[in-house]
This record gives C-alpha cells, structure tokens and sequence, in this order.
C-alpha cells in the first residue's frame, strides 16, 4: 500500500478537499499530517487552537484515507524557547548554543522540554486519539536528526550525572571502571563528573562510551514518554517513528522500538547516495548518481526490518530531487517506481511519498513533490500510478516471520567503539559492515540483520563485522546457534567499560575460539597489506592484529608475514585484520556452499531480493542485464531481459 | 593621472618635505592621505589633534599635490573599543565577538559607533572641508572587507527587527513571506525575530535573504552619513570609496554609489589571482602566479566602472609584492607598467598606488610600495616613470558616456541566492559571471555592466549570468530594449521572498520566454553532462532544469538526454544547463555576427580593450603575441608584434 | 642503562614486589614513578595520603632500582579545578574554555596554578627529598604539548601586560617598537594590551612575537619554579624534563634547559613519522610506517643534545604501538632493539621504556608496554634483552664534550616569525632545518645543534637554516668562528621587534655578508623555480629574493632569471631561496671537502653516527646494505653486510 505526507497548514484550506480526492483517486491508502505544526496548534502559551486540524483531518478522513498523525514535538515554537532558554542544546564540538530557527532545537536532557512535549503530547492525543480516521501515529520526527542526540548543555551534564549515579551506585566504582586513576580523572562525586567535551585533549574511552549509552538511554526516555500517552488515549492505533540511518545519529534504534508497533525509515537514496559517496572519484559515484547505489539503501531496509520483528514502513520516499544533499540530481526516469517496488520486495509493508506537493517556500522548497507547486503532477506522479498497479499484480506475502539464512549482527556499540577510541582514523564500523553485506548481496543473498542480543538462531551463517563488548551470554547465544559466524577484527576487543577484557581480547569470544590478540597495529588506507587464502592474494586494511593461539584452531589464511589472518574453529571463523570486499565474497561463498545455501555471482549492479514465492531482481545499471532465474520461472513483471533501471518479478512453479 | 597613498604619520615629519617634492618630481597628481589616523586625530577620548595634520597637509598641498582625504573609521581607537564594547562585530559562524588588535572592529549596526563615526567625520569635515589642497574624499576604507558586513551582534539583532518592522509592517505579512509556517517557524512579534545564524540546521533561505539585504541597507545607511556630512561641510570636493571586489564583501555596491561621485577599486593582480585559483592545479595557476590572470582584474575593472557612470579609480595599485595572499610573488618585470595602462585602458581617470614607501613595521611590512623602507626606489618607480611617459603621449578620452556593444547584467542578489539556498555546492555566480566575461573577452570584446536594475538600452547583447529575483519591471525593460538576451539557467528562479514564482521559474522571464522550469537537478562538478549545439558536444556543469515549453519556442541546443538546454524565442534565449566557457564563446561569437558585433578569436593571454580611438592590445604571455590590428593601422605605443607582459596601442586611421 | 616508566597507583598492591623484581632481573637500572598521581598524593584539599607512595618507593628501592621521581603537576586533580575555575586555560583560536577530563588543563600565566604546583611540588620534595632511592626528579610532564602553551585567557592577558610593561618600561616605546601607529593600534597604557588572538584580522607580527616571547617566559618560570623547590628540598639528585619536540611546542628549550642537569626526550618512532608525514603519497610514507623514518628522530636526538650540554635521557621510548597517532602501526621486529641502540649511538646516557606494562584502561589502553596487560612479556621484551647484552659489549664513550664538526643552528624564533608573519604558506622553519640535517646525514656527517646564542666554536661548518632577528654580536660571534657559514633565505629578515631591520634585510648579517635584500616573492610549493650551480639545475621553492650586492661577493648560484641565487665573501654563504635537499647535500660535500670533512654518500635508508671510537651503521631499509666501513675495521657487533632492520658497529684499529 502507498501513502504520502501532507501539510495541510502549508496550503489555502480550500485546497485541502481537492488534494484529498485526488490521493484517493490516485491510489494511496495513508496520509501523515501533523509533523510540524505546533506554532498553529498552540500559536500562542497555553491557548490551543484545534479548529483547522479538526477540519483538515475530518476532510482526509472523509475521503476514505487512512490517516498517521504525528506529534510535532521536532519544532517547538518560538515562544516556548524565549520561556525556557534551557530547551536549547549545546554543541559539544564548539560549546555553542544551537538556536532557533530551523528544527530540531531542543535537548534531550532538558526537563522542562521533556514536560512541555509531555503536554503536547498528551494535548493532541487527549483531543484526537480516538478519531475515527487516525489509524497510527508517528512520533516527533527523524529524533537525532542534525546531530542532535548529543549535547554539552548544564542539562546533559546534570542528567549524565544523575544517569552515572543509577548506573555505578558509588563514585569509588565509576572511578574504577573508567580508569579514571591514569591521569588523575578521579572524582570525589557524581556532582563533579563532566561530559566528555572540550577538554584539553582526549577524554576517557570509558568516560565518552558511558555518555553515549546514557545519551541513548535519554532519547529512549524522551521518546517513551510520548509513547506511554499515545497508548493511553489511543487504543488500537499503531505507533511507530520515521527513523534516519543509526549510523547518523549514533543512537540505539532497537531500544526505542522496543515501545513501537514497527519501525518506520525515511528513504532518500540519491542524498544518501550523496552524502555517503562524497569523497569516492567520480569513476565511481557517477553511475549511481542518478540511481542511488544499489546495496545502501536496501542495507538500511533490511537493517530497519529488523528493528521490530520484521514489519516496517518508508514512511518518507523520494519522489524526485531533494534539497539536502551536496548535489541534489533528478532521479532517472524509472527510479521512483524502481525503489518503491524495492522496498516492498525488501519487505515493507508501506511506501509513503514526501510529499504530496512541493513547497514553494521556506527550506525544502526544491524538495519535489508528487504535485508540483503549481498543483500540477510531478514527474514522479506517473511512476507512482505504474507502481500502483503493479503492486496489484503481485501477491505480496507477509513479511514478519520470513527468514532469510544469512544475518548480519548489527552491534550499534561497535560504531560507538570506533567513535571514542580512536586507533585508527580510517576505521569506521559503519563502512565495515555495508561492505560485507554488499560482499553478500553480490553473491544474490537475502540478508537479514539482527541486534547483539537477539536470536541467532534458524540462521545458517551469521556476519558479526564488529561486537565491541559482548557479554558471556551473547557469545553463548551465538555459539549456540549453530550457525557459521564470522567476526571481524577487533570483535570482543573490550570488557563493559571499553577496558581491555581480561586475558586480552578477543575476551568472552573465547568461548569459541582459543585466541589471544596481543598487539593490534593500524595503518593508514592507503597503505594495506597482502593477505593469502587459498593460493590468491586479497589486500587488507587498516586493523592488524597479532594472534597468539592458546589452542586448537585452523589457521585459514594468512598475512604476508605469516601471521594469521583468519583462523575457524568449529562454527567460528575470526579475522586478525579487515580483507577487502572480494575477499569477504569469496569466503561466503565457500561458507555458504558449505550450509548448502545457494549463491549466485551477479552481473555488476543487478540485485535479487525474495519475497514470498516472489523473486526480484533489480537492475541499477546502464545496460540490459539477464535475470538469473531458472528456466521454469514463470515472469509476473518484466522478462529475462530486465532493460536498464527496470525490474522483474519471477515465481518459479512448485 | 596618478596617485599614491601616503601616511605621513608613519615616518619622521622631517621626511615630509621631501616625500612631497619626489612626489611632484615623479609626476604624480593625487595624494591619498589619512585613511587610519584616528587614534593621532584623538589620542584621547574627546581630545583631537590636528596640528600635525594641518602640516601635513599643508606640506603636500605646497608641493603640488592635490590631496585625498580619507574618514579613519576603519580604525576606531583603543579607548573608542574599551569605553563601548558594544561597538564590536560578532562572527555569525562562531559566535565569537570579533576583538581590537586589526582593523574594521567595528559593527555596521552598533547605534553607538554610527555616533562615533558621524562625530569624526564632523570633526575632519568641518575642520579640512574647505582646506584648498583638498579635491576630494574616500570614505572608511574597503567597506565590509575581511568579512566584516555579516554580524551575529544583539545590535545586528535589533537593527535586523527594525528592518523587517519598516519592510514588512505587520508579523503575519513577514510569516507568510518568509513560509514561516514550515517548520512552526512563525514569529508573534517583530521582537520575537532572530538572526539567522547558529541554528540546528539550516534557517530559511527567505530569512537569510532578508538578512543580506538587511545587512546591505545597514552598510549603505552607515556610509551614507559621512557621504551626507562632507557634502554639507565640503563643497565642490567629489567624494568616493575604495571597493574591493563586491563578490568578498556581499554587499550591494550599486545603492552605495548613488551616494558617491565615483567609484573607486582597490587593484591587487596577484593577491587576487592566488586567491581565486587558490584550489587550481599548478599547470593552470602557474603562467599567472606573477603576472595576474588577465581577465579577473579587467572583469572587476569593468564592474567598477558600471557603478557610477563609467568614471572611475585605482585607488590602490599593487606597486609589488604584497603581504596577505597564501603566497605572494613579486611582479614580473614590466607588469606594473602594463597594470596602470591597462586600467586605463578600460576607462580608469586616476591610478593612485599603494604605497608610497613600504613601511618596515607591522602588519604590511612585506608589501612593496613605490619606496622602500630605506627611502630608496623600489622596482616598480621605474615602471611608474615609463607609464607617466606613455599616458602623455596617449591622447586618453573621457570614458563617462562610451558604451561597449556587450553588457553582462550584473545581480548581486543572484549571489546572495547562490550563497543562502544550496542547492549545489559547486554553485558559484561569481564563477558563471567570470566565466562569461572570460568567454567574451576571447573574443576581444569591449564588455560593459549593468545592474539588475540598470539600462539596458543601447546594448545589442546583454548577458545574463543570473538574475534570482526580477519583478515584471525589470524583465519588460530588458524586454523592450531589443538587445539579444542570454539568460543563464536558474534566472527567475524566484519571487521577491524567496519563494518559488506563481507557475513556477523562471516566473516573470515567461514575459519572454513560454517556458516552465518543472524540475531542477544539480550534479558534482566532476560529473558534467554532454550537451549538443550544431553537431558538437559541449560539457555542461553543476545545475540542470527540466524545461516544459509551454508555448512557441525555439530549442537550440540539448542535453544528451534530448531535453531542452538552450531555448529562444525572437531576442531572448535561455539555457537550461551552466554550459563551459567554450559553448558560450560559440554561441556569443553567433549572436555578434546576428547584431554585427565585429568579434576576433584573440590567441591565449592576448587581449584587447578600445578607449576612444585608441585600441589596446595587452600581452600576458610568455611569447610574443601578434596583435589583431588592421592592416593600415597607426601604432602609438608599441608594434604589431607584441613582446611578452608588453602592450601595443594604436589607432585606425578614418 | 635501561629504564621504564611505572605507574604504581595504576596496579594493584600486590603486583609491585613481583614488578620491582622482574624489573630488577631483566636489567633496568631507572624506574620513573609518580607523574600523574595528584589525585592520590592529595584525594581531598589539603588531606595528603602519602602512605601508598612511601610503600611503592621503597618497595622499588629495595629492589636496587634507581628512581626518578616526578612532579605530578600536569594533571591537577577535579576538586582543585572546581575550587579554582580559573587555572583553565583559554583556546587562542576558539575562545573556549579547555576544560577536565584529559590532562595539562592549566594556564601557564594562573598565578592560582603557579601558587598550588608550588604547594604540591614543596609537599613531594619535602617528604621525598632525601629518598634513598631517588636519585633524579622529573618537572611536570610534556610542558606544553597538546598546544598548551598559548592561552588566550584573562590570565594571560594580565601576564603579558605585565611582561610588557618589564620589557618597554613606557607605552609610547612599545607603541613605537611595534608600529602601532600602523592601523591606530595605539595603546594609551599598558592596561589596554589585548592578547594577540580572535581580532578581526591578523595582528600585527610584533605583538604575535611578542605574545610568543612572554609565554616562552611564562612557561620557563612556571617550571623554574618547581626546579628551585627540588633543588633546595632534595640535594645531589639530578633534575631533568621529558621533552616534546620543540616544533610541536613552540616554546625556547633551550631556556628551560638552563636550570636543568640533562634534558629528556619521548622517543617515540612511529607515532611520529606518521603525524610528520601524514601528506606524504603512501609512496614516500610505507617504507618507513613501521619503522620510522631514519632521519626525523635522530634529528630531534641530536637537538635534544644540545639542550643542556651533551647529556641526555630518553625518558619514554616506545616498546610497540601506540595510540594518539592517526594509524598506529606495529613496529617491525627489531626496531625496538635499534631504536635503542640508535640513541645510545647518538649520545644518550639510558633509555627508559614508556611504560612497563600496557595498562587495560583509560586512553592509552591500546598503548603498549614491555608487559602485556596479562602481565606477560610484550614482543618488546626479547629486543630489551638483545639491547642490554649488546650495550654491555660496548665500551660506550661518555657524551658531553664531544663535538661534530658540521653543526646546525636551532633559532626558536625563526619558527615563531614563520608562524607569526605569513607571507607564505608553505614556509616552514622546522622543514628546512629537517632538510637540511637530513642532507648532512646523507652524507654520513655527524652533526650537532648549537642555539642561536650559543658557542659557534670549533666546528668547521656551520649550517644555519633561519636566524630570523640575530643582535650584532651573535653575528659577530659567528663570524669571528672561523666556520663556513651557511644562510638560507630569510636569515636577518627582521630586528628585534619584527621590524624590517635598517639598510633592508639581512641586517646585521651585513657584517658578513655586503648585500641588501630588496624585494621578497613568496610562491605556491608546486610553483618551484630552476637554479643553476656549477651547470646543474636544481629546484627551488617558496621564498625569493631580490639580493642587492653592495660590495663584493662571489655569485656562486643564480635563479632562473639570473638573479644571485647563492653569493658567498669569505667563510659566509647566503641563499636567496630555499633549494631542493640535493643541492643542500651537494654544496655541503663541496664546504666539507673544502673543511677536509670526510663525506660519504650512503645508499638510501643506511645511517651512521660516531659515539667515541665507534662506528655505528643503522640500517632501515628492507634490503641488506654494506656498511662504509674501512677494510681494516673490527666489528663489534655485526658485519659489514647489514641485514635490514639492523645495524653493525665497528672500531677502526689506530
Ligand atoms: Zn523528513
Ligand atoms: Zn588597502
Ligand atoms: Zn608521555
């Protein structure tokens, strides 16, 4: 099902009933209205006005659209922040205050912000919960979004402390799980701890870990005390949050959807495209200018599957060119179709267009729409109407349940790992783990991903590209699966407290595989290593590690000293360094074949993705590309031959 | 005529005297003098000083010379700073209040210092008005340079609210005009409104654009005031300002001149070269590092000349080496000669150096004058002796009144639009402005500009390298001139407030051209696309729009995916696309052939520039050049063949 | 000797007997203890716990080690910090606070901090003074790294006007002495003085030199402060500092050094190459990633031997990664064991390991030590083993009076002038002077540093990179040497208050030298000009200048262009640019061959050093390399043939 976001506050109130008729005519079944609209909910302190909102949802609700209501708590209005100045956070990089005049301008740790969206809240869900057409609601918008989990704020500071106190109990504790002896960091009291900011040079790892966990932890809470009054006067509605990419924000997405329905992801791929291939060679970026790389975005569907059991949403798709990005290119003629049906064969069960029509003012108003300003269809209108009724030819199958055989471990404390102690500049869990799932997505693998502590279990192979601090249990649960897991360098490199885990790393991982790293060595990018597997040389890169064996372990490949590089014991496969992609290719493969899992090598730029019975196969490059389905396979969408920007959808007959 | 600037408060008054008489003996006409003496004026608060001042003058006016006087507000004093801080400018990216210790410490908006320098002023004007060496004034010094127009203060605040109170009258006009709306942006009240800076994410293009024009009404107002008091106190002196080039300071030089009897640039080759081919690779920086690019000078020479009249100055003239580029190298022999002619050249009436000695202390110890520090001639006195020879055997004709047959338009709100909505990093007006002139300038065209609201009349082309914000006036006018009219893409990208136009770009340009812009893609600039005009294939760079033609038009040239880059209908043509500069040479050399522009394709680093009767052929290449003269053509300096950084002037006999 | 650093307040008790004795039996004479243990010597204000220190000491001393006790003064502890907010200092770029949580968060000018690190210094030298065991004591630590030394604080400011108001005694003198009158920068009194930082543009050089002068002196009387209480506390000890280099400092060494027994260098090999040649192409870079670079740390040796008469310690030598570099590689097997003996062939006195065991917490967790965390010995372990049996076979001459015969001068102040007036971005003092020590080492010199006020006696060639504002007798002193004086470009640019000096640069070296500096070009580094000498063309970089010859000289060398690039009168030669290091290596064999110096031309990466009647051949490269040595030379350890990584050292029978 398609849907699409609205303003209706941004538009002359005589258009809303025409633009309501025409999303119905058009196909969509949700609007989501209400995101930012504080300043004309409450225009002026504690005086609500409600009129316009009620007529505008009425007029939705009316022309049979399922409505997803927001709580606009990413835009606090002007006068709420000249009352309480303390809603601002602080930049932890220049010690600023960040102000008014965008969005997002609020602290997590601010108390008096954390109230006042209560009341909000609690105002919009009292008058609106039960109405007949809000079928869902997101809560505030893209939370983290403009870097703003963190913050250096008297608030922070306050509440990072009070977090410390319910965490370690006594500061003698704190003190000692940090380390804080080695130059004399000891506090006498939670009162005197600081956040991790502006000091002279390097603050503690354990001292930065611990506010990026508390950080998490209060974003949970902000976003928690939203949820708990939509679930009080909202009986029966869903509630979910539109999520940016985790390795932007830094935050612990599993945590807060631990309170949600689903989990919602806002799909911009050329920006993103944009943003993520900035310093590649044109060589390079070019090709996917215009498409979006093929294996980000579907890495960022498959990691958001995850969040809650599988059910998700796009609740923001990009219909046409975006305004964000260094460079904002028109998509080519082809893709909004192209990625709406990939979403939906990587399992979501909505795609929702932002927005219905382009602004002409204010700071998105070269952000397309599926109207232009002039209320006239976009380019993107066409290709909603072609995915429309291809949607109706395919019999999508439900996606909760549904199991791919390979996992990715997503460890959202490896990135913060990598953040607060630096080794080596160029290591970035993020950039680790979308190579191995294009290593995997080349060999036409499902992937699916799943958290530290969820279950391994059903998975044939499981790619763990970083687990920073694991824990007894999660190593257990892991071994225990009984599928082939693969840890990357630096995996099980610390105890809780980023301290080195006793007997040296890789710490709890030796449960499963008798080794000792005594010595990790970095090296700048573009200085790699030869590694040998298999009588071929691959390049490796920046992570080193010396592995003494303390016990019976096959030693799989090495590096150009000899040392190993990759060592299996039963189920467990480590790696002392971190192999290039064709390398982490071809190493699946074999594991894979091994579980009998099958691989297929695919053409540069085609992609499969199984839904149901369903197979799809995706073609992002300039050329024709053959599907790789069998001979038998019965074509429900396109043929063999799947033309440049095009798809096809194939059953194979039972 | 030529100038020096002169600071007798640096040296011994002993040297005076003699300082004068070389002067005079040189050749000299002009004395610029005063620029920074405030703290000699008033050594103390309320306490002045003009006996040195008086002699000062009084030795240069006996000697022969015609004195410029400068205000000092360049330089508030110490005591000025520490008895009101206020009058200190706040960096709007940092934060940070801007501090004592340079110069410009000074805020446009502080109440208090447009006091201060009234007060001055008065003082000065009231005291040399009528001093009979006096001819003329400068104001201040290089207004907004070093960044210095933008300012975060409480007073830019204040000022900024009392701005938009007087343009926009009532809080829900301004609101709706700035789509406010968007982000529960909306303000209850003038006082409520905040400078856009230091915001989460970015603030409104609509609000940064009211704060550009803010801040250059604010510029203009302050400098008014001393315009307005030396016109009370000093009858029949002209008054002017020494600009740096209006693409550094971002402020509207045009309304600053309405004040002024002419304008005047300050003329650095070098420094201005290794700025702006800072990020140039060496191969293309290289033939130019010491002998200036020889069209970035002469386009700001050309602009200057269009900001009041066609009269103009050299105030300052690089006579060497200067100190605050990244490097800076020395002249090469023969440059400062060719320099002072070629400003000429393009219609200069003065050329003043800078310096007359260079001083052996402070900041600008390391930048050459026409002395040395130990009284001695530098190399460029040499130099000054062959052009003073060369300017009398020239029979120089007043410039106010001669008119090229090519204007660019010159909108330095399409800047400003470039600079507060990105939509593409590599976006730079400046940049597309250079360009065309550089493409005009191969063809040995004589390039006039006019402001966006200038007159257009009388041109048979006028470029358009941009042109944001045009009301209906402004097109009809360029309309009705029947001049050939090149509009690069993204001119009437948008309505006043920065709001997309009714019925979408280019808004009100469709009085000319029946054509809608429905979508606009940018691209790295390492990404250009193909576009073809009469079988050959041009690189097209960084923006591309989606042209729907909603009435006869002619498609000239289009992009490799067949949409339209280069439209016409009868004088107006548009391009969809930025085009390199090869294309718009091609296509200019076309439309001079239409109107019967004599054009010549100049060979690399030779160019030509006419002044009366006179043509001017100047050679900044290594090798001699040969000069395009016809055949019966009368040498007055030089010869046909022209040496290396040499020049040749002659005239056609009628 | 050997010696480690040890932390005793990081272990637990009952580990440091067992330490003590393991130290003890691998032969480490020194242990450093105590350097960062405020928060321990003193937990509350006022309340000293010295008890587990008296254990820790004892136990070592029992032992048999010798200790070196420390100042723990560069990490005041939490509650001191809050009691006084203002012995934080202030970022000269930023404005901003630099606040707790890492370490050497104080300013230099709190007369707060001087007071408390007196207070804590008299506490440890009163208590500790006559320690059996301690044989020598350690100030602070790193003075100044992290860029501690500037501070931008009210503090600062204070201190500054008060060491201007000692120096200039009257306003109008300071006025005058650093050109004021230049941009009205006068002062009134000595109370206006800002700190040079954060104004709107640059600040004049004189105050910038002057500001770096005064923290230069600040820093020394913050340090001689502690060296007069432990002299007076604690007789017939040593007292020494752990130095950074002075180029990543910024302050004058040398004076530090005056109250010094013997100066102390952090070794650290790798961490250092990486940071000095982090935008070096990986082709220049990878040969030395893991073993340093051959000529960068010696250089820094032979400085640091120069600082206090001959006699030096390394007091931290790195034993395996690191990890504040950007990449922190792994040293290759056996680099420890060279690095080892490389500084005993440079003249230390001990080398003492940083630190004794790789601690599993805090910041440099990932740092390592001679034991592992596991307490088992690190890979440096065995190479510690191999240093100590190898030193034992040598017969090692005491260092101080022996003396090269090519020496280089090290004039702080010509760095600070290259980072206080910019005129070219590329010039950096502490490049040439590497360039220039590495072509001498090319050439298998030897080769010394003397201070620019230090006793030029002796040595037969004096290499002077930068001498920027030399007095009359320093030249003279030079002069009168009788050793041939090599000046690179820049030399006497300035007097004393960064003037440009009387009769033009380079002034004083007038004496020498009858040439006048006219005209300076500065240009882009991949702008370089060709110069010839004796027919072969080098390339020249950065710095031009125009040399007047005003009596007679010798033009050995000319640019391009034939202007004098090299003249030479007598025992003087000045360079009027800054030649490639193959032009440095040429000349110098010619000015040794003319000394009767014995050169030698090693293949790339091979090294040598003398240390008395031994020959010492260091062999970085990756391939075996023949040592120069004489047919008649007896081996000591090794051969001829040097493997890589390795080294030989030889006596030649007299
Ligand atoms: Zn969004
Ligand atoms: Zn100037
Ligand atoms: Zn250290």
């Amino acid at each position: 099902m398609l849907g699409v976001c609205y303003y209706p506050e941004h538009w002359p109130e005589e258009w809303w009933a025409d633009d309501a008729r025409r999303m119905k005519d058009l196909g969509l079944t949700y609007v989501r209205v209400g995101e930012f609209a504080w300043s004309r909910y409450e225009p002026e302190p504690g005086v609500y006005d409600f009129g316009w909102y009620d007529r505008a949802l009425d007029t939705l609700g009316k022309a049979g659209l399922k409505i997803v209501a927001c709580t606009p708590t990413a835009t606090p209005p002007k006068w709420l922040i000249d009352r309480y100045p303390d809603i601002l956070p602080v930049d932890p990089i220049t010690g600023q205050v960040r102000g008014f005049g965008s969005r997002r301008h609020y602290d997590f740790s601010s108390e008096t912000y954390l109230r006042e969206s209560i009341r909000i809240t609690t105002a919009l869900a009292e008058r609106y919960g039960k109405h007949d057409a809000i079928v869902g609601w997101q809560t505030d918008n893209e939370i983290a979004c403009h870097d703003t989990a963190l913050s250096a704020s008297p608030n922070a500071r306050r509440a990072f402390q009070d977090w410390c106190r319910a965490k370690y109990v006594d500061i003698a504790t704190l003190n000692k799980a940090w380390g804080n002896i080695f130059w004399s960091m000891e506090y006498r009291s939670f009162e005197e701890i600081e956040v991790p900011f502006l000091a002279v040079t390097e603050t503690s790892p354990a001292h930065r870990m611990a506010f990026r966990r508390f950080t998490s932890d209060r974003v949970a809470l902000y976003h928690k005390a939203q949820v708990d009054i939509l679930r009080a006067h909202s009986p029966g509605r869903f509630i979910t949050h539109n999520f940016i990419p985790p390795t932007d924000t830094g935050i612990d997405n599993y945590t807060m959807c631990r309170d949600l329905d689903f989990a919602s992801f806002d799909n911009y791929p050329l920006g993103r495209t944009d943003v993520w291939m900035a310093k590649r060679p044109a060589s390079e970026f070019r090709p996917y200018m215009r498409t979006g790389h093929p294996d980000y975005c579907t890495f960022l569907f498959d990691q958001t599957r995850s969040l809650a059991g599988g059910k998700f949403w796009i609740m923001e798709q990009q219909p046409g060119p975006v305004n964000w990005a260094g460079h904002n290119p028109r998509p080519l003629p082809g893709m909004i179709r192209l990625w709406t049906l990939e979403a939906f064969a990587h399992g979501a069960e909505v795609v929702s267009y932002f927005r219905w029509r382009q602004a002409p003012f204010a700071q998105e108003q070269m952000h397309a729409g599926l109207l232009r300003p002039d209320r006239t269809p976009s380019e993107a209108w066409p290709e909603v109407e072609q995915a429309l009724r291809e949607l109706k030819t395919l019999d999508l199958a439900p996606v909760p349940g549904a199991k791919a055989r390979i996992a990715i471990l997503y460890d959202h404390e490896a990135q913060w790992l990598g953040e607060t102690e630096r080794q080596a500049d160029s290591y970035s869990h993020p950039d680790i783990m979308v190579n191995w799932y294009m290593a995997a997505r080349r060999l036409g693998l499902d992937v699916d991903f799943i958290p530290a502590d969820g279950d391994p279990n059903g998975y044939d192979i499981v790619l763990v590209p970083g687990l920073a601090m694991p824990d007894a249990a999660t190593v257990k649960r892991l071994g225990d699966s009984g599928a082939l897991l693969l840890f990357a360098a630096r995996s099980g490199a610390k105890a809780r407290d980023v301290n080195l885990p006793e007997g040296l790393p890789p710490g709890e991982l030796r449960q499963l595989l008798p080794i000792r790293v005594t010595s990790v060595g970095t090296a700048r990018p573009d200085c790699p290593e030869g590694m040998v597997w298999r009588n071929h040389t691959y390049q490796a890169f920046t992570w080193f590690e010396a592995l003494e064996l303390v016990g019976e372990v096959d030693v799989q490949a090495s590096l150009a000293d000899g040392s190993p590089a990759l060592v299996r014991k039963n189920n467990a496969l480590y790696m002392a360094t971190l192999p290039e992609q064709d390398f982490i290719a071809d190493l699946l493969e074999t594991l894979c074949a091994e579980r009998g899992v099958p691989t297929v090598r695919l053409p540069d730029d085609l992609r499969l993705r199984r839904r149901g019975d369903l197979t799809f196969a995706f073609n992002y490059a300039a050329v024709a590309r053959e599907a790789p389905a069998p001979a038998n396979a019965h074509f429900v969408l396109g043929s063999r031959t799947v033309a440049p920007r095009d798809l096809a959808v194939w059953r194979v007959p039972s």
